[in-house]
Order: structure tokens, then C-alpha cells, then sequence
């Protein structure tokens, strides 16, 4: 903590991965402006990495975010929390009544976790959202740790990475999600499909299609009771519902908020007071397809959107707009990985939009007998319109994450399905596909013969 | 071998992972045009995976590319040498005798051991060369079983890969390259430093800058001298000194053979004879920067070349041409990935293209505490006067495969400085860097700076 006057070129408020980022990145820009980053917990954590921290880390303080590169860069830190911003006078106010002046203020308050109203139980012992923060979490780890069953409520990234880690712990694990399949707001069914499976393989308890009624039990809890009635019970209850934008200080100092609750931003992350921005979480995203609003809660789309207030925060550079979010989500379910960037066929069909869809399944070894061999598959999604690709989605080995993001810089470059065909890729017995059939080239072909044969 | 009649409509020669995948993707296209593979081999080998025979395969069964989808997809093999073609008539006459008549003929001839004219003592039992053949190899394999000491002439990728893999097996093991450093001549002087490195850290002896000699030896080989006499003894020598284009049938037969010795391919990979291609190790290549002929031998490139030919043969589809090799190459020493695409430092220098570099190190997960935490250094070569990316290096984990992958494709698109930074990634604590960190988005903002201090 090195405040050296009350007066900053630029305030960040939230320390997590876009708050961090942001500081970082305009420090690395205009190494003589003087940065101040603001956050609430003594401890920044690594909010990914959270589903790890029962088996995989063990505990919080190996999931904590370093401010050593803050303080080399010299951005001053203050533990506080902000209560106020008066933004005629470019001031933030903060609970412990300490003022800083700012030139440009930055909004990196996150998300919180979103627990259905009128749910029962909540507040029973033994029931925990997952909030990132290292008291918070300390709670929940002894909680597992002294734990037999824990009944996870929700099926998303966090529910399916939490449960793999549970597992590997030797605990019981029961997963309630009311749709179809777990991560099937993410992945059309075929992909979500194998995920429910690789969890059940792993022993995972999976209840799907069923809303959960209350959380029943005395002063703790005992179990889950679903909307049909049936009792599931579990000494430990952990809520993995989602995440809803933290906007309470936007809003009480009157920032316009947008229709899904985040606030409202321009292409350089402006928000309605042109002299504060918005990023990550808090802040609420347009399609690159459709470019209407939307929410995307990830700390890769907080790094993204960090950087390009860094930019253009003194001086706009033109084409560091951002026109769209793709968005790549990629997690790890048991022993696969699964990962979508773009559009899926189901949203493209929501959204009115006609597609050929390519797909291919091969290894991700060559030849199969070599170590890690395990099967890999692909969907490309095109637009029938033009044949440019607008969503994929993949399941396979560690591979995948960086073949997705791969597939997310084809989407933002508009490629067209013969670019895919003609992609120059390289590969490697122990690493990759064979050159015969990898799996982006052969996926385009098969979208392509699809193509011809529908114009034929 | 089920060749119905004696008339193709398309005859490729040779097997491996060109012929293949023209095989393969013809079929796929024209389902009804009648195709025959010759080749010389029983089996057909993968060739890529023939460093990982002594240890990590065991044996060469293991390292077959199965011809059952050839079988079910209707192509014909013919297991014969090919002697000679009658253009004219176009007739393919074999070894024993066989006339098969094409209306297209693809040569997917491959390439032999390069060994340097001259170099003494090449013929002694114990010096081995590496050939893509099965008796050949099955015969190395027994010869390195029994061997204890192994000096394998050459530090391309071949020779570290086969390095790596004879350690393993806990054979002492030399390598001998005259040049600076291993791989030096695919990578800048910083990252095949590190293949050094890592190689030593195997306990391989890597000898550097320096010609050998002969090899000596009674009737067997004893080992190796080199320009400066010193002996290094071993009781088993590989030659891995590189390939050359077999370009014999084409020449005997009159097609026109570039400078480099591949044989002369248009951007459909025709040769000098409409209704003969070329395609993989046997033809020339052209390099996307510049134009120039080069040669170039990746199963990748064989196999994207086939997927052309199979896409232009009955009828060109514009837009489905080679305008350039970029060229992917990825390899393992010892437990580092070493990746390259496009042109390096060093030949950009070379080829007088001024260039700034953005670099980058970090971690491959987050947090560090994660299983598989290795370091990720990545370099990014942009082409200063339009900061446009030409050429990519990186080490790191298994990831760096599809990273590089990306990075080609990036190049391909003739991607900015702007368009790296701004790039739309995802991550995953398992499997990549931290958001904050994501080496592509890192090193193209270094090359940035880098470029807007220089225009100051």
C-alpha cells in the first residue's frame, strides 16, 4: 500500500482478472500514469482455479494472485471498498472515508453468485455459494473436508469442474441441473451429452431435468428436495447456479445499466459517464453475431476487454474497438475436454440462422498406440448464407483448448469454410491428429461436401 | 487388391501420407471415380512416428497406417514399383509387368535419406540410414537392441526426436551437428539453444559445430571422426543428416524438376504434364513470403497438398490454390515442445525483410501450482513495415501444438499486430496460460510497443 497523494491518472476498482489486467496493461502503456487499484479482500484469488481448490490445490493461498507484478509495475493497492463516486468532482469514496481523485475510473466489480429467488434453505448450515473470496472459501474448503455427500445444485462449468475435483477426493457427489443435460446452455446436446457421461463414468450422481423444491434439513442441512418431491440427501450443499454482474456501485451513482443487468458499454468500454469504464463481469457484452446484448462471465473476456481500455483510455485507437464477443468457454470433465467458442447449432437456430454444420471424429494421437491417444471431436458451425464459420464446438484431450481458440480467431477473421480446408496446420505424432485427418481441415470438408451437394 | 479392370480414373504412386489423403479425399469427393494406389510396401508406415519405434512403439506393427480405409472407401492398392509411364498412352507400367492405364496420375514418390556424397565408411554393418520401409526398419530396431552406444549424425528433427527416444530406453546416446546449436536451422539461436539443453538434461552427449569426417571401423562401425580428429566411439551410427525429393520416375519419364530438385507443381500441384501432379516430399514448394522455390518435407504439407489435388482434378475450383507454403513444424525433446511456422529472425534477415519481434514468457497454467506447470516462451516475427505476422517460435507444453496451429493460420490470414492483441482466446487453469498472461495476446502487444516507440 504505497499511496503516495490522493491524485491518480487512472482508479480501478476490483482486483480480480480484469482489474489486475487493466492496471498492468495501461502501466505497460503509460509507464508515467499513476494507477490505483482498489479492492476488498486482503487477497486477490485466481476465481478459474476455484473448482480446483478442494483436491487439485488444496487450499487458497495456491490460488492467489500475485501482487508482486502490480507493485513492480508501481500500481499503488489499497484494501478498502468503495462506497461512493462523485463524479462531478472525480472523486471515490471509500468505506474506511479515505478520497482519491481520479482522471479515469475503471469498474472492474465482477459478478456475484445468482441464487433463485424464493429457493428454501439457503440459509441453512452446511449450504454454500461459491464467492470469490479467500474467508468465503476457507469456509467451504473445511466444510468438504468434513463432508460424505455433497449435492452440487447446477450443472455449468463451475458445477461439472467442482464435481471432478470432489470425486478425485473420494467424496460422493451428486449434481442437480433442471435441463437436459449438464453445460447444455453451452453445448448442443451431443457435446453436453458426453459430459453428463464422462461424469457419470467417473461416479458422479447426475440428476437431470429437475428443479430443485428447497433445501431441506434442521438448523443444517440434509439434502436437496426436488420439484417432484424425491429427497436427495447430503451433508453439504454448494449452489453453482451462475453468477449475475455486480452493479450495485454503478448503479447508485446512476450509470446506465443495460437489459440483462450489466452495465451498459460502448466499444471502448465506456460507459454512460464517458470518463468511467466498465469490464469484465459487471459489464454487459453484445453477440458478434447479432450484436444484441448478452452477459458473458469470463475472466479471458475481463483480460480481453482490460486491454482495450488500456488502449484507448488517453486517446482512442481506432480498430482496438471491440464490434462483437465471441466468447470461448473451454473446462475439463473428468478425464475430457470439452470446448465451444461462437455460436452452437441450437442458438444459430434460435437466432433464425440457417447452417451446415461439419463434423469429424478422429484420435489426437497418430499412430494410436502412443501415449494420451483418446478420441477427439469436432463441430463447425457455418452460416449457410456465405459459408463462414460462426460457432464449433470440441471434445477431446488438453489439445482442444488451444485448437478452439484457434477456431475463435476463425470465427473473428469471418473464415470461410474453404480457408478452413485450406488451413496450413502442422502436427506431431505424441501432440496431434494425424496430418491425414485433422480434425479443422477434415471438419471443413465434410461442412463443404454438404455445402455443394445442397447447391447441386 | 481388388483391381477390377486395368483403367483408372486416377492412379496415385506411393503411399504414404500424400498418396493417402489424395486417395482418400477423391474418393471422398467423386465417389465414383475409379482410384489406384501403387506402392512399393506391404505395409505402409507413418512416417512422422518412426523416432518413437525403439521405445515408446516398440515395433514397427504398431506403426502402421491401416489401409482398411482405403478398403472401404473403394480405392485399389497395388503393391509394385512403378517403372516407367507412358504420357502418351498414359500407361503406368510396374516392375512386374502391369500396365494400368489413368486419366489422371498423381506421384506421391516421397523422399530418400540424404547422405552426403563422400562421407566415408557409409557401407559398414552398424551405419544406418532412416528409410521409410519396414524391413529396413524392423532391421535398425534389432540393430539398436543390441547396441549400447548410439551416434546419430544430425540435429534436425529426426535425429532429436530419435534422441529422446533412445535415452529413454537408457542407451547412451551422442549426437553429432555441425552447426551452432541443434535444430538451428528451423529456429532462432534462443529457442534451439533449448533444444540443446533439454537434450543434455536427457544426458544425451550433443556435439555441435562440427563435420564429421568418416566413420570408422573394421567391418562393423566403431564410430565417428570428425574434421578436428576426434573420435567418438559407438557401435551403432544413424544417419539423420535429412531427405531429398525421390524425383527418379519423374525424371526418367521427362517432367520438368525445379532447382531444388523437387519436381515443378503449379498452384493446383500440376506438373509439367496437365495430367500429372505432384504432391508431399517429392515436389517443390513455394514460400508464401516470397515465392521463392523451397523444399519442404511435412507429412502436414503432403496431406494438404493432397486435399488440393483432390479438389481441383476433375475441375479447378478457384480459390483452392497454393499460394504459398507457410510450413508448421512441432516436435518433443525430451519434456519441451518446440514449435515454428512461417519465417524465423534469422531468415527474415536473410531474405532483408525488416521485422520487429514481440516476445513473451510465462506459465502454461494457472495458477503455477497446477499439474503440468512448464514455462511457455513465445516469439512473434512481424514484417515491420506493415506490422503484419510472418513468422512464430515457441516452447513450452504439449498446448504449444495447436498454439502454433493458430499462429499459421494467423500468418495465413495475413493477421495484424492490432488483430493479435485483439485476439478473442479462452482459458482453462488445466490447460492454458492465465487470461492475464495469454502468450499471443502478450507477445503481439511487446511487438506493439516496440513498433509505436520506433514511430515516436
Amino acid at each position: 500500500m504505497r499511496v503516495k497523494n490522493n491524485e491518480y491518472d487512472v482508479i480501478i476498482i476490483g482486483g480480480g482478472p480484469g482489474g489486475y489486467t487493466a492496471a498492468l496493461t495501461i502501466k505497460r502503456i503509460h509507464k508515467d500514469r499513476r494507477v490505483l487499484l482498489i479492492r476488498e479482500s486482503e487477497k486477490a484469488i485466481i476465481p478459474c482455479a476455484i473448482p480446483y481448490l478442494p483436491a487439485t490445490l488444496g487450499s487458497c493461498e495456491k490460488d492467489v494472485l500475485s501482487d508482486e507484478p502490480l507493485i513492480k509495475s508501481n500500481v499503488d493497492i489499497v484494501i478498502d471498498k468503495v462506497v461512493d463516486v462523485d463524479r462531478k468532482e472525480k472523486v471515490v469514496i471509500t468505506a474506511n472515508g479515505r478520497r482519491f481523485k481520479y482522471v479515469k475510473l475503471i469498474l472492474a466489480t465482477g459478478s456475484k453468485p445468482f441464487i433463485p429467488p424464493g429457493l428454501e434453505g439457503v440459509n441453512l448450515k452446511g449450504v454454500y455459494e461459491i464467492a470469490k473470496d479467500v474467508e468465503h472459501l476457507n469456509e467451504l474448503l473445511r466444510a468438504i473436508r468434513g463432508s460424505r455427500r455433497v449435492v452440487i445444485l447446477g450443472g455449468g462449468y463451475t458445477g461439472v469442474e467442482l464435481a471432478t475435483d470432489l470425486i478425485s477426493l473420494g467424496k460422493e457427489v451428486v449434481i442437480v441441473d433442471m435441463l437436459s443435460q449438464c453445460l447444455r446452455v453451452s453445448l448442443d446436446d451431443e457435446f453436453a451429452r458426453e459430459v453428463t457421461q464422462e461424469l457419470e463414468r467417473k461416479g458422479v450422481r447426475v440428476i437431470l431435468g429437475k428443479r430443485v423444491k428447497a433445501i431441506y434439513g434442521g438448523e443444517r442441512a440434509e439434502g436437496v428436495e426436488l420439484e417432484d418431491g424425491e429427497r436427495i440427501s447430503g451433508d453439504l450443499v454448494i449452489l453453482a447456479m451462475g453468477t449475475k454482474p455486480n452493479v450495485d456501485l454503478a448503479r447508485e451513482i446512476g450509470l446506465k445499466i443495460g437489459e440483462h443487468g450489466g452495465i451498459l458499454v460502448d466499444e471502448y468500454m465506456r460507459t454512460s459517464d464517458p470518463d468511467i469504464y466498465a469490464i469484465g463481469d459487471c459489464a454487459e457484452k453484445r453477440s458478434f453475431l447479432t450484436g444484441r446484448h448478452k452477459l458473458l462471465c469470463l475472466a479471458s473476456i475481463a483480460a480481453y476487454e482490460a486491454r482495450i481500455v488500456a488502449l484507448n483510455l488517453f486517446g482512442i485507437r481506432t480498430h482496438k474497438a471491440i464490434s462483437g464477443h465471441i466468447g470461448v468457454s473451454i473446462t475439463k470433465v473428468g478425464d475430457r475436454v470439452f470446448a465451444v467458442s461462437g455460436i452452437t447449432e441450437d442458438e444459430a437456430k434460435r437466432e433464425g440462422i440457417d447452417v451446415i454444420c461439419g463434423k469429424f471424429e478422429t484420435l489426437n494421437r497418430h499412430p494410436s498406440g502412443l501415449p494420451g491417444a483418446t478420441k477427439v471431436k469436432l463441430k463447425l458451425i457455418f452460416s449457410k448464407s456465405d459459408m463462414r464459420l460462426i460457432g464449433a464446438e470440441a471434445s477431446g484431450g488438453n489439445e482442444i483448448a488451444e485448437l478452439i481458440n484457434l477456431l475463435s480467431f476463425a470465427i473473428q477473421k469471418k473464415a470461410t469454410v474453404s480457408e478452413l480446408i485450406m488451413l496450413q496446420y502442422g502436427t506431431q505424432p505424441l501432440l496431434t491428429s494425424s496430418p491425414i485427418a485433422y480434425p479443422i481441415v477434415s471438419a471443413a470438408l465434410d461442412a463443404y461436401m454438404k455445402f455443394e451437394k445442397a447447391h447441386r
